[in-house]
């Protein structure tokens, strides 16, 4: 029996489930996650998205995100719980997952596996690509709801189809979810294009601290804990900033250094080139994609920041690749 | 028989075309005419690609543009000149076109149809979506290089999959275009992500200017003589900034003012809401589609800038959208 398969099999068992993705949850988290829920819902199972961060700004237009429950812990008696997008059990950041059949949906390729039932797929673009797989087999039709959510989930985690995880099912998929109704424009205007001001005041600031190593190899661009305050204070997120360094002729890593005041420095990373950001994020305990990762360092910024770049410089000697031109 | 069936009856019967684009030229009029030329080659039609801009620095990754001829004449004897993208026949910047048979592919709704053969399609996202309909009944087996052509000039004109031009169709051809061996994240590294350092500076630079009306429903950003002098001469383009002011919440349009230090004030201007700004730009002589437009205004920034603003204020008014929140 295949993985999917034997979410199928659950899933046609099951009379309540609670559906939920990592903290600080993303649009294919929720998306994948709502779509999901709906499509559940449409078959008779009491679903339920739980998401301890609730539903960050920018998503709130997604179909069902007014019904998401914010909450840290489970207390119902759900016949299963089921992970989205989350290579480890300690994701969502519920307590007592421990009391539930947990079910893992995930296209990270290291997830740890630590369900009862694990479907991993490295090969989709986005969780939203597997349930879009999913639905036939749950005889659920697409209808226009699930459509944005699918439709945000695959947006967001190609960013806009730029990514090298888009792939011909990517664009085929996105033609049978404008036919089942969503619109493009409504999604982008909503995800990209509905922007506090301050969120342009923030880009004109990081843009001041950016700096291009003399390599030519890496560049990056920090927020200090003033910076975060005040955009904490004006409820902008700050998740693409780091896409600025990416986009430099010649940049093989970039990174988006963020001093939240207290606890440990967030640092995002991005690699265009052979080094596997991923991997490198796991030796501060964090992780992500080969090319898109994040960890927390414990330390000041300036520190952090130094250390960093260091280990990364020495790393990108290690690999040979082109020097500056 | 069909506009469409006209061009591909001309097409047949020539032995030598010359294609061309308006000055300028971007993804769509030189990903669709590249893509052209090559077809038209594979079927033994002589073909050249002519523009009287050359191809700027962002679209020189696509294949076949080192085989651009620049020029500002046409002299050689063509059977055909073919206008990519020009809703008027003196777009291209090219003199004596009147001494050929003129055919001109468009998919602006205000086309002029100055040609002998015109085939305009509004419903078309990008000429390139026009092209790749082309081919099939030209004979000519789509490959890689008339793919990366025709994806560029789609994912130009649609912004990367996100305006309201996006279709169904759109996505099929997409998908159509990866099977030939197109790669997104390729095109889209080309195109966003071989950025100099001095356009991250202009960015901040622009950002710097950034006004929102007291109404909430303008915003706009501005370059003097001295930034634009500074942008020409470290060979950044400035096209995409008006993304910007237009990407803020409840904005319904953005515009961008560019004083070049001599000739008039070039703008740039985003519609997201009623007003149609192709009507609007056409009051001074300019032109495009009724979201994204432009036009150029005699005058200094100042003035040009107040006497554009107090039009659309009171253009808005006329419309009675929806007032600030």
């Amino acid at each position: 029996m295949s993985e999917q398969d034997e979410v199928v099999a659950l899933l046609g068992s099951v009379r309540s489930v609670a559906v939920t993705s990592h903290l600080a949850p993303d649009g294919d988290g929720l998306g994948s996650g709502l779509a999901l829920v709906r499509a559940l819902k449409s078959v008779g199972v009491a679903a339920r998205f739980v998401s301890t961060d609730g539903v960050p700004r920018r998503y709130r237009f997604l179909p069902g995100a007014d019904d998401v429950l914010r909450a840290a812990a489970l207390v119902e008696p759900y016949d299963a719980v089921i992970l989205i997008e989350c290579p480890e059990r300690h994701r969502p950041g519920l307590s007592d997952l421990d009391r539930y059949r947990l079910v893992n949906i995930d296209h990270h390729a290291l997830n740890a596996r630590y369900a009862a039932i694990n479907w991993v797929d490295p090969r989709a673009a986005a969780v939203g690509e597997m349930i879009y797989d999913l639905l036939p087999a749950l005889g659920v039709a697409l209808d226009r709801d699930i459509a944005v959510n699918l439709y945000t989930a695959i947006v967001t985690d190609t960013g806009s189809f730029r990514y090298s995880n888009t792939t011909h099912r990517t664009f085929e998929i996105a033609a049978a979810l404008l036919s089942a109704g969503c619109q493009p424009a409504a999604v982008a205007t909503a995800l990209y294009e509905d922007e506090p001001l301050a969120r342009l005041e923030l880009t004109r600031k990081a843009l001041g601290s950016l700096v291009l190593d003399p390599s030519g190899r890496l560049a990056w661009i920090e927020l200090d804990a003033a910076d975060v305050a005040w955009s904490l204070a004006h409820d902008v997120d700050t998740e693409d900033l780091v896409n600025y360094p990416r986009s430099i002729a010649g940049v093989e890593v970039a990174l988006f250094f963020k001093d939240r005041g207290h606890g440990p420095v967030k640092v995002s990373l991005r690699s265009r080139g052979r080094v596997d950001v991923a991997a490198f994020a796991a030796r501060f305990g964090g992780g992500g994609h080969k090319q898109a990762a994040g960890c927390s360092i414990t330390g000041k910024l300036d520190e952090v920041r130094d250390r960093v770049l260091a280990m990364l410089r020495e790393e990108l000697g290690a690999t040979a690749g082109p020097g500056p031109a």
